[in-house]
């Protein structure tokens, strides 16, 4: 594995296999890398011939008072285990640059940043867009990987994709979970054993919304009812938000009638966790 | 030269003559072209191999109430004279193909657009960014060429390729103007008689601070009362914004003490026209 840190040197790398014909492949992570992580990584070596991923904590998509100066890094694992997955770039920019003095460029999905995570973190989602903007036209992939975790962000990528044009295919992976279905994140690492465990709540809760759909349950309002109440029940847990919308435009709907997109957000200690699932009629 | 009105299918032969090795060139318009247009067309035909110009009249980049409806079109003249020029592409999307419903997405370049013409005119740098990208991401050219009457849009345009990483070389032209000095713009086609003579205030103005810093003055304030007494002089003309700039930030300076940018806009009639020079010390 070549690990490249300079942004000319990773252009003229995907100019020269795109030449060749070579189709390459981009999972974008912000390191700390975890099984999740992994899975987009195994998909990405089945999607294209050359597989490039890149590690960059992206100081514009924290918010201030978010914790990206504490966001956990680890360099030399991650390392460690994209050599062992055989991957041929790791592309690891510095702050410096990928945002030199004087940029002043941002790239927003209007609409769809402005929902779910958008309302509790300001200029989250026009910090991704630009960032993924600025991969997209560095490492030039033809296919990106993004996890299905972060729907939200999936959703704006595959939107902002359309509306500029840009000729990247974007492939969704499932959420990868922990065996008690905690969702991988590179946040829970905030977590100690107590508030880990208290973590177990989101997906009991996804679950019991799973379950209620099963029985028959149409209703918007009831389910969200009993969701609440579930999360209620654990006292380490507080709920930030908590959505029945559609999976595309990320609008509210009253009534279970297609797929529809259970999001919530819930803050545990210090980490703030999302989880999602789609529930089927 | 053919013409292309599907994006699919700019995007294809663009793709095929990259993998050819062909150095693609775009001359971005919004048509109803004069000699200023051509000029750059001719300096694209030297600066690549393959000469694509696109024809776009861009509704994001018209505010409320400006002239996107008016705005001159004349799609049979301008494809005889891109034809006389020996252009292999002539691309000319609709608007639902460019902005389908549910697009959402938009570029900026924040503190550049705010200055200038930016200030009268909400959003049309937004909206040039973003129509910029687009074609970029279609058409896929290694160069891309500009005009210097739209100095303003040259630099956002400039600081937008740096700040997105764009692999496109931006070329800047002369601005050709007429016998008399009028610079050559769509919009002098607005102006009855009466006032296209009233329009050479524009580069009277402009070569009258040239005198003035040849002359030796170096105070702005000084040069700016100047150029405003003589656009007043003209009763047809009502001034709309009148900078001496950093040609590179557009952010005002007191003193000519390195290359200046002397910008302005002057609404002759229902036209609103600009102009500017570089005043060299």
């Amino acid at each position: 594995m070549r690990i490249i840190e300079n942004i000319q040197e990773m252009r003229r790398w995907s100019e020269a296999k795109r030449r060749e014909g070579r189709r390459i492949v981009l999972v974008p992570t912000m390191g700390f890398l975890h099984e999740g992580h992994l899975s987009l990584v195994r998909e990405g070596k089945r999607r294209g011939e050359r597989l490039v991923v890149s590690l960059f904590v992206n100081p514009t998509q924290f918010a201030p008072g978010e914790d990206y100066a504490a966001y956990p890094r680890q360099l030399d694992r991650d390392r460690e285990l994209l050599e062992a997955e055989t991957v041929d770039i790791l592309f690891h920019p510095s702050v410096e640059q990928i945002y030199p003095e004087g940029s002043q460029t941002h790239v927003e999905v209007e609409r769809l940043s402005s929902l779910l995570c958008g309302v509790f973190r300001p200029g989250h989602f026009r910090g991704v867009a630009t960032v993924v903007t600025k991969l997209f036209n560095i490492v030039r992939p033809h296919v990106a990987i993004f996890g299905s975790k972060d729907f939200q962000q999936l959703q704006i990528v595959g939107r902002m994709v359309q509306d500029l044009n840009f000729d990247v295919e974007i492939v969704a992976c499932p959420t990868v979970r922990e065996q008690d279905g905690l969702a991988m994140s590179s946040r829970n690492f905030y977590l100690d054993a107590k508030e880990r465990e208290a973590a177990k709540v989101l997906y009991r809760s996804l679950q019991m919304a799973e379950a209620l759909v099963h029985e028959g349950e149409r209703r918007s309002d009831r389910i969200i009812r009993a969701v609440r109440a579930e999360i209620e029940k654990e006292p380490l847990a507080r709920l930030e938000y908590l959505s029945l919308c559609d999976p595309t435009t990320l609008e509210e709907v009253d009534r279970i009638e297609k797929e529809t997109l259970l999001a919530l957000a819930v803050w545990i200690g210090k980490a703030r966790l999302i989880d999602n699932t789609i529930l089927k009629t």
